[in-house]
């Protein structure tokens, strides 16, 4: 069989451990790997579309690029005047979310030994558009709240409570939809 | 000509002002219209690569859907022991960003009169992963810092500046960014 993820006893959840393990051993000994900076260009196309290439992005001490240049499209439905020609900004808010966390139970997972079968989630966001549409100012502009709902299937289920606890524990995406992070705006206008 | 930007007046920048300016007018006399709420379903597809579908929001009192189903694609690049199937999920949090900023200032130029020519903003996030690694507890998991640097091509460069502003008083994104959110995690394990 020349499968590696039945041959290769390190790879659990599809996860290569060996190589997961060796990294956290090269930053231990070498912290300075661990500064990264992700970045996303975006460009006007019409209305409410925009779209958004990711690239290059900075880390392990050096500048480095995506195996191909990813994209994504935004928009707003039809129902907020948009052309309803990819998510809102909002949805991938909630799409961030759901694959930070996902991703990091099936990497604690592996990391652990305990195999994952089936992960899937549902997020819902609740926003009360007053506020980003300008006829309220008690209304906030963003979600009033988040929910997670998971479904996880595999080994024993009070351990995949667990991943999915320490997931939450080191998600960075659940850090900065709960806690919030500097944003500066600069504009070059002409 | 039968392009409705060209022939209707009250189409600026690909935004119909007059649904928009209807729109408002029908969430003032029914401020329960602006409730919203939109979801994301995740299924986790091997590693650290999961897809997310957009599929029904709910809003304007009613169960609502996309014009088309949409997907969004989350990996790990292959330095952080992924395989780089689409963009990190904190490179989402980026393009949500620079969408949300970029629509508002759109329907503002639009509701305003002011043309736009183009619009491009790159946003950059610094992160240090010591802490989504584990390795330390005083490094937070998420980004320390954004920032976010547009270019706006158009009318007049005081009123660009101007509708830039006036968008980030009123995203969204912006708002859950800098100000956070609760978000409440369920899970079903078996």
């Amino acid at each position: 069989m020349s499968d590696a993820t039945i041959t290769n006893p390190a790879v659990r959840n599809g996860v290569d451990t060996a190589t997961l393990f060796a990294t956290l051993d090269a930053i231990k000994s070498d912290p300075e790997l661990a500064t990264f900076q992700f970045r996303a260009s975006n460009r006007w196309i019409s209305g409410t579309n925009s779209e958004s290439t990711f690239a290059g992005f900075f880390g392990a001490k050096q500048e480095m690029n995506h195996k191909q240049i990813q994209t994504a499209t935004a928009d707003h439905p039809s129902i907020l005047v948009g052309e309803d020609h990819g998510p809102t900004p909002v949805e991938f808010l909630l799409h961030a979310l759901a694959a930070c966390l996902t991703a990091g139970l099936v990497n604690i997972s592996a990391a652990r030994g305990i195999k994952l079968t089936e992960v899937t989630s549902t997020v819902e966001g609740d926003i009360d558009l007053l506020g980003v549409l300008g006829l309220s100012n008690e209304v906030r502009n963003g979600y009033k709240q988040i929910k997670v709902s998971f479904n996880v299937k595999g080994d024993d289920p009070e351990k995949l409570r667990q991943v999915v606890e320490q997931s939450r524990k080191r998600s960075a995406v659940y850090d900065v939809l709960t806690n919030g992070v500097p944003v500066s705006i600069d504009v070059v206008a002409g």
